[in-house]
Parts: C-alpha cells; structure tokens; sequence
C-alpha cells in the first residue's frame, strides 16, 4: 500500500510542533519581561480556536487571498482588547504575532523526520505561510526537503488544489504522496484525493480537555504514535 | 550594505551545480551502458543553448505556463533527432531528460551553502521548476532551507514577479535578500528590483570556450570566487 510513496507531506500545527506548549511558555516569558500579567492559557487558547473561522472568511471569498500571519494579527487585535493585554507597542505585537514562527517540535519530532528524510521527500503542507514555515524550521531544527504551504497555491486546506497542487509541484502522482497528520479531517480530504495517509496522534495538542483526534476515526494507511514509530512502519 | 541581508536566494543552473560535466558524464554513461555512440558534448551544448529560446516563447505569451522539465523535452526531443541518437523507449527518454535532476554542486558548492545556512535563509530562486530542484538537493546534498522556483510566481526571471516573488514569500523586503549568481545578467535584474547582488564567477560553466560571465561587470554588492569565500565575505 506505501510501496509506491515517494514524498510525505506533513501538516505543521499540531502535528509536526506542540504550538500550545510553546506559546504559552513563550507568552508567559514575554509577560513577565514586561511585567505584564494576563491570561495566556486562555488566549492562546482562544486564539486558536479564532484560526479556522479566520481561513473560512477567505474560503467563502468574503477576503482575497490572505495569509496566515494576517489573519493571526487580525484575531491577535481582537483578543488583545478581550483579555486586557494593555501598552503593547506595534513592534511588541508584531513580536507576539510571529510566536507561531517560533514553535518546537514533539520530541519525536526532528529524530523521526530524520530518518524519514533518507528514504523519502519530505516537506511541509501546512496552512502556515511560507516564511512562517521557514523560520519555525530553522528555530526547531526541521530538515524539510521543501516547503509547500497554501500560500504556494492559494488555497487552505481542504481545498483540493492544495493537495493536489502538492503532489503536481512535486512531480509526482497523488498516490505516490503520503499526507501525514494528526487530525482525521485533513487526511480524509487527502484521501479523497488519492494521496495516501498517515495519521499520528498528538492527544496532547489542545491541552488537558483535548476531545477530538485522539485517535484514528478511519482505515488510514498508516496509523502511529510518532514520527519514529512512523518511520519504523514505513521502513526509513 | 549587507548588514541587513537575512536570506540568500541563489541561481542554480550554473551558480551552484556544474551542469555541463554532470550532464556530459551522465549521457556519456548512459550511452555506454546501451551501447548508443553520439555526441554528448554537442548535445549537451546545443540542449542548454535551447533553454533561453524555450522560456521565451513562455515569457512572450506563445506557450502558456510550460516548466523547464516540459521545455527541456521538446529541446530534447529535436535534438535526438538532429544528433542521430536512435532507438530510445519512452522511459529512456525521459531518464535522459531528468539528468538535470541529477547535476553535481562544483567543489565549494555544500561546504559553503552549509556555512551560509547558519547565518542566512538559504533558498534556490532557478528557473528549474520545483521537483527538478527538490530532486537535485537530494541527489547532491543541497542543503536548502526553501526551494522557490520560477514555477512559485509562474513568471521566469528576469520578470520581477520572480524575484519580488522571492522576498514577499520569505516575508522579507526586497534589501533583505540577496541575489547569488554567477550570471550577471541575474544579478542586474535582481538589483533593478531592490535585491542586494553577490556574484560567484563559474568560468569553467560553458566549458573551455567560454566567452561570457567570465566577470563580474557590474558593481555588486559582493564578487567572490567561490561559496567559502562568499561565506568568509558575509561573516557566515
């Protein structure tokens, strides 16, 4: 079933970096160099949770073609009002806004792609921007092969250009591509568009009261509990 | 002036791998290994005089968006017949076109890209579509942070939608990147549009009759002699 794969392509958020972890910590340590006390936990949260009703405005057309690091600033603005995080200054914000530059990778993270790397392509589609993903990868030492984002095709996942678009840039046919992610929606939609799949959980990504994704909810190709693991079931 | 350079965009064809001895030796193999006598030399020559005249007819508006693996094939196609290489299967002939998958990076090719990648971004900016790229890195040990290609803005250089392009997606300005090639035609182009220049002379590029590009002829920001003395130059 994965003889034929030649490349994998890795959703970033949740998948391939603890973004929760790392902002909070990252947040946390900004506060208090700032001797400025908020909720993080909370805004971070709530920050999250802001992302995929921010891609649907520019998925229903209601904005043109908008990157990821707008629309993170624009749901930044908003939630800097609600959770009273008052005297930041443009540079301060546009620091708290590249946080998602700035994210680690699970600990299985960098050893598995690693070893996923001597065998096959692999690269990033995310809906991260470019330069977002460029910079996460030199912060936590990711060794893509390439960087694909929606950006490159102007499409959010699950759109099928993006997946499609994916396997075309590669040179490659669907089913010679191998979409990994820890979220059953993303994979389903790769699916459906021939490419194969892996899902690996990240039951830790959304925190503590985590309720969706904790496991594979259908046959996926492959089904494993890290990158390493990942890379054993696949023979790298 | 290039105190405020955080990446490096670099020409490919040329600037990092010899593709003249890669490709001669390449063919001269392959038609060893089939029995298959020709001129691999001319050949080789008269293939890379045929690409400029190819992306032309793109960048007039005749073809529409046509990448080089497409474009080196119809070269390919006329000159198999022209050098009287016969009796090639489909498979034969596209194995011969994707030896530019195959090119060797010159002797300071991987000491000085891994050198600079510690300082800098370092990302191709070829008009080699993507997977030709990707492919590349693998096979001569790239180590590039980012792969952008003409295929990214579907725009050839020298049309600044290349290397505008190049800056937007790596959320730099366009004085914050720095355009290396050892063409200094590329480097023209890329200063017209704001991007700081280092020139690499390759002088043995077009073989021993090299006329051009044997200097640098216009003032760049850097001219060096090889990538380690480019890295020595910016401090990487």
């Amino acid at each position: 079933m994965t003889d034929s794969v030649k490349a994998l392509v890795f959703d970033v958020f949740g998948t391939v970096v603890d973004w929760r972890s790392s902002i909070i910590a990252d947040l946390e340590a900004f506060g208090g160099a700032k001797n400025l006390k908020a909720d993080w936990v909370g805004l971070t949260d709530a920050w999250r949770a802001g992302y995929q009703p921010a891609m649907d405005r520019v998925r229903k057309g209601e904005l043109g073609w908008t990157h990821i690091d707008v629309l993170h600033r624009m749901v930044l603005d908003k939630l800097l009002v609600e959770f009273k995080v008052e005297g930041l200054s443009e540079a301060d914000k546009d620091h708290v806004n590249r946080v998602w530059h700035r994210l680690k990778g699970w600990p299985d993270t960098v050893e598995g792609l690693t070893r996923l790397k001597r065998k096959f392509i692999i690269s990033t589609l995310s809906n991260g921007n470019t330069s977002l993903l460029v910079n996460m990868a030199k912060y936590a030492g990711l060794p893509w092969d390439c960087v694909l984002s929606a950006e490159t095709f102007k499409a959010y996942k699950p759109d099928p250009k993006a997946y499609l678009g994916a396997a075309e840039v590669l040179g490659l046919k669907p089913a010679e591509v191998m979409m990994v992610a820890a979220h059953n929606s993303d994979l389903v939609a790769a699916s459906k568009q021939g490419l194969r799949t892996a899902f690996v959980a990240r039951p830790g990504e959304y925190g503590p009261r985590q309720t969706k994704d904790l496991k594979a909810e259908h046959k996926f190709d492959v089904v494993a509990t890290s990158f390493v693991d990942l890379a054993a079931q696949v023979g790298a």
